[in-house]
């Protein structure tokens, strides 16, 4: 088990726009540079990496552009914005396993000024599931996830209300951290039941922003933690879920709709840990659409199934809630770079430096999206 | 440390064939279910995956289509023909970890009647550092390891007589391979010498086949491979190497052009094990070209530097030489699957199943590809 064996001890994040001047190459050597000196460490000394399949930066040319040592891990996850925290584990594995010792994740993305997936090829030649869902409407993302909202609320009796507590809760966390692209933009109530449909039953801000950024982090053995400049971010379990009949992005089609990615990424999770939801102190869910919220509270077990859209109320995701969640504004209001800024925001959380920061947070949750072959880590201050 | 940890339990691949019928995912679906019958393991079982980022089948829906169980591992890795151990050692790290408890690896491509990539779209616009030698000619895989082992010849007085060496003593294994594109055909001297160039100083035979196939193999834990049906090839040790300066496929920009990604590979790979090259009797070194043998041979310390091309001297990687190399007929006489027939004959050494069998056969090295960030894994008998 890799269980407390590797830690996060470095982070670090490039301005977030809706648009950049510099390339994605240039973003991804900039943060993985910024997240060594964060946590002390000497580009030479890296020796091990992991991206998204989806990155367009390459482990070699990365490499050669920070200076990094002889690379003897190297790897890739896949399914988008499932794939952070994956990346992360996956290296947290090497260091356990001594396949290396300097192990860095990152994700840069021009979302923001760049085109948009489904209005390129990409999703004109779509393959199984997908080809049988695109020619009824279901064109992006958002379509395919309301359908999947639909039925959690025939299912379970959830409102816009439900929905509407999310966003609203983690714009709030946004509009305390001066990073967040939704920083000085408020949002009531009502403003968001006016906002226009994307794909109803979700408006507008149940979407997650598009976002031009990059972000980084560095993970050693907890013991060269101990001589890093921050505090470590101990990495106390990590899981991935690819359920079994699992149809990506339109999981509609299996016996048990709502039972998504989340349940199996968090039983292998907790399987591992010394920890349940119950000794979590603030999460962050991946939030490309704010009912994904809703499904993985219920996946990694803070509530019951069907209780994820009561568990909103009453600020139940706020700070000082049942479980503050996503306490930098998350995907939906400080910037979406495929849930890599969840990362780093439970890496403040441990170290107590989030604007947001929850009080003695011993432990934070980290998801990657549902919806998708997922991952997750549980990240734990060192006692 | 994965040392002994897991085991390589079941095997399995397709005919070879320069043009087979079904789809990719069909041939993948096809051979990850004939490993698993070769283990002795139900596809419910299956809860991890792990491929190459270049496969075009999904985990998705190869999970679906096996019936797998819910997957709690999965991931990539890259460079094409650096992947096959690299994929091997991912799930050996997972399965050592704990966070799967079988695992596959597989690579399904349909190369001899697909297009060639450098006739694709795909070499139209080269990354760095293929855009400042496609310009000049180097248009295709060979023609870019062409001047590596023209540099190679230079350096170490090593001749065509050295490449020819290596192709015919492979040939030589295919020609007691039934399964091998090159079972019926042997080759003289005579023959190698007189063959067209591809590029200069490669010859015909010095490149590899153009093959439609697909391998798979399944991994569980030292523990649970005595309950399967084969005898186990244990993961004794497990590398990557992707160098400091490396340059893919140009590796000839860097220092010292002939010390390439093998040695870093190498490095790690004896670095965690109990034994080294004296310790391993046959190998299987990824030859999509004749020279990378050569130079693999050096990089993993079976000889000095300068010394690969005399190694192969008088039989050296015949049955009875020095070091019986891709005892099943490799890429260049076997079939070219990106390098994974080199690791199901691996496994075949360490059970005793080989065409080609090495008495005694204790340990072998299993070899992805020099000239690209390349992973290795070291297979052994259980004692």
């Amino acid at each position: 088990m890799i269980k407390d064996q590797t830690a996060i001890v470095g982070i670090a994040e490039t301005p977030f726009s809706k648009s950049l001047e510099p390339s994605e190459k240039t973003l991804a050597c900039q943060v993985i540079l910024a997240a060594l000196e964060d946590a002390g460490i000497d580009p030479s000394e890296v020796d091990g990496m992991s991206s998204y399949t989806m990155e367009t930066t390459d482990a070699v040319e990365v490499a050669k552009t920070i200076g990094a040592g002889d690379i003897t891990f190297f790897g890739q996850v896949g399914y988008g914005g499932g794939a952070g925290p994956g990346c992360v584990g996956h290296v947290a594995m090497a260091v356990a396993t001594g396949q290396c010792k300097v192990g860095v994740a990152w994700r840069s993305r021009k979302r923001g000024s760049g085109v948009r997936p489904w209005a390129s090829g990409m999703y004109a030649q779509p393959s199984a599931p997908a080809a049988f869902t695109r020619p009824y409407g279901l064109g992006r993302p958002s379509d395919e996830i309301a359908m999947l909202t639909r039925r959690y609320m025939h299912e379970y009796g959830a409102t816009r209300e439900h929905l509407c507590n999310v966003a609203t809760s983690i714009r709030k966390m946004a509009n305390n951290n001066p990073k967040a692209i939704m920083y000085e933009r408020t949002m009531t109530r009502e403003q968001y039941m006016q906002a226009r449909w994307i794909s109803e039953p979700l408006c507008l801000f149940d979407n997650c922003l598009e976002t031009d950024g990059a972000l980084a982090c560095v993970i050693v053995s907890a013991e060269r933690a101990q001589d890093c400049k921050q505090a470590p971010a101990l990495i106390h379990s990590f899981g991935q879920g690819l359920p079994s009949q699992s149809h990506t992005m339109t999981n509609y089609w299996c016996d048990d709709p709502l039972r998504g990615p989340a349940y199996t990424c968090a039983d292998q999770l907790y399987r591992n840990a010394d920890i349940g939801p119950g000794d979590i102190q603030c999460a962050q869910l991946y939030d490309a659409f704010s009912p994904l919220i809703i499904l993985s509270l219920e996946g990694y077990g803070f509530c019951e199934r069907g209780e994820g859209a009561a568990f909103t109320e009453d600020g139940g995701l706020d700070l000082g809630g049942r479980l503050p969640t996503n306490t930098s504004g998350g995907g939906l209001s400080e910037a979406y770079v495929h849930g890599f800024n969840l990362i780093n925001e439970g890496v403040r959380q441990i170290r107590g430096q989030s604007c947001n920061q929850v009080p003695d947070c011993e432990a934070t949750l980290v998801t990657a999206g549902e919806g998708v072959p997922t991952s997750a880590v549980i990240l734990r201050k060192a006692t």
